[in-house]
């Protein structure tokens, strides 16, 4: 594990190269309105490719021995292995769909693994101007103030997230809406945001109770949120109940208090 | 009808109402996290209350003549009939459960129907500070500057937003996710954000394409928002296809382009 100080450093470093993407994402949210398709599908492209370049060039120049991995990078390049050591894994624009109909909830998603344990997150909405961080061991902050989960301990008060995601086979859906068929008789009410690290964030600062959500792109969508939940006092969690694994493309979250719930009424409606 | 003149004296009123009960939700909305349960109903009730006791208390002094109806009077009192008087139609407190949970969808929806049609809307969002508002034929406005629907006109590119609602009896239940699995292979995605009145202000402002709900509270939910989308350039109907009836607690939105469309796979997942 890095030194404290480097974390604060690392978590630095982090921040200023969300906030740097956050101006090219606002300028790109409010133009998505007044291009053509074709120039829109360019737009978000330009957009996403745009962000990594500058995050990551950014991460480089300052921590020239770190590994990368990336959303963009791993489109085109093919999936990166993650090691033990010290990896920035970035997703420049989560929630595109969002970003494409102008829907506030997108965002950037940095998370520095070290020992592929996510240790410093930082996930960034520039439209509603919210900028989550979690640093291993230094709590979880909104804006600079700290931030908890809930400490809701029933399922039935509980507020869930989930996602439709992408797929869209017959047997993809049937799963989906056969789930939150069940899990609508146990919790109070469902919201859909589209974006799986403000999800995480929903989480750890108590908004949303429970998340869980299955087949979502890849690492780069959960290494930010992850830590923020687990410094907010809540845990990330493979929706079987096993241990999170930051590969599976499977994730649940919540506080302590509601996880062996959750998990149960989750494998019953498998 | 009521003069141009009067709509726009009326529009200022109900900004103003809103604008000062939004204060109070605001209040509200940043200590939920810091009072016990008993507290927390307490809170959510009192609320609700104080907001629609200011917003009428306001807008009887400004315009005495007037009829009201609203949420909380209903509830105590019993259904209001709705006249061809000019009747403000207040949601003093739209997402409740958002409300509790700190989640950031809440707004303050305000309509008022003159002959029945709803005339003038405001629905305010204090926690992200989105006032949305319409008046009959003199267009829909996001913070004063103009807003209009999206122009998609394919379903497949069309973000849906509806609501899992509250009631949790099986045939409830079953019926909104078997309309939701068929929606799911007609549409790009589905968002759930818990308030009606966001929900078609998100229609109006070209964030989502298309949305429906069922059984929800009732005309309060509704009477502004309705104005917002039409003054946007969208439509208002029955999820049916037939023309919209504020006191059916059924409603449907998009576009002129989508309507036939979505109504045809909306009628296919009855």
């Amino acid at each position: 594990m890095a030194q404290n100080d480097s974390l604060s450093e690392f978590l630095q470093t982090a921040v200023e190269a969300a906030k740097r993407a956050g101006e090219i994402i606002r300028e790109g949210f409010y133009q998505t309105k007044h291009v053509e398709h074709k120039g829109l599908v360019d737009l978000v492209t330009e957009t996403d490719k745009a962000c990594e370049d500058l995050i990551f060039n950014y991460l480089k120049q300052q921590h020239p021995s770190h590994k990368f991995i990336g959303e963009e990078t791993t489109a085109a390049c093919g999936i990166t292995e993650l090691t033990d050591e010290p990896t920035w894994i970035v997703d420049p624009l989560d929630g595109t769909t969002n970003f494409v109909h102008g829907f506030p909830f997108v965002c950037i998603s940095i998370g520095l693994t070290v020992g592929k344990v996510p240790t410093v997150g930082v996930v960034y909405n520039p439209i509603m101007d919210e900028l989550f961080t979690g640093v291993h061991g230094k709590g979880a902050f909104l804006n600079g103030k700290p931030i908890k989960v809930s400490s809701q301990s029933e399922l039935v008060k509980s507020l869930l997230a989930t996602e439709a995601g992408t797929k869209r086979d017959k047997s993809t859906v049937d799963a989906t809406t056969n789930r939150i068929n069940s899990l609508l008789f146990k919790v109070r009410s469902l919201r859909m945001t589209g974006s799986c690290a403000l999800n995480l964030c929903g989480i750890a600062c108590g908004r949303i109770d429970l998340f869980y959500e299955t087949g979502y792109g890849g690492p780069w969508d959960v290494a930010g949120g992850a830590v923020i939940v687990k410094e907010a006092g809540g845990i990330v969690y493979d929706p079987s109940g096993k241990d999170f694994d930051i590969t599976s493309q499977r994730v649940a979250a919540s506080n302590l208090l509601l996880k062996e719930a959750f998990v149960e009424v989750l494998q019953q409606s498998e």
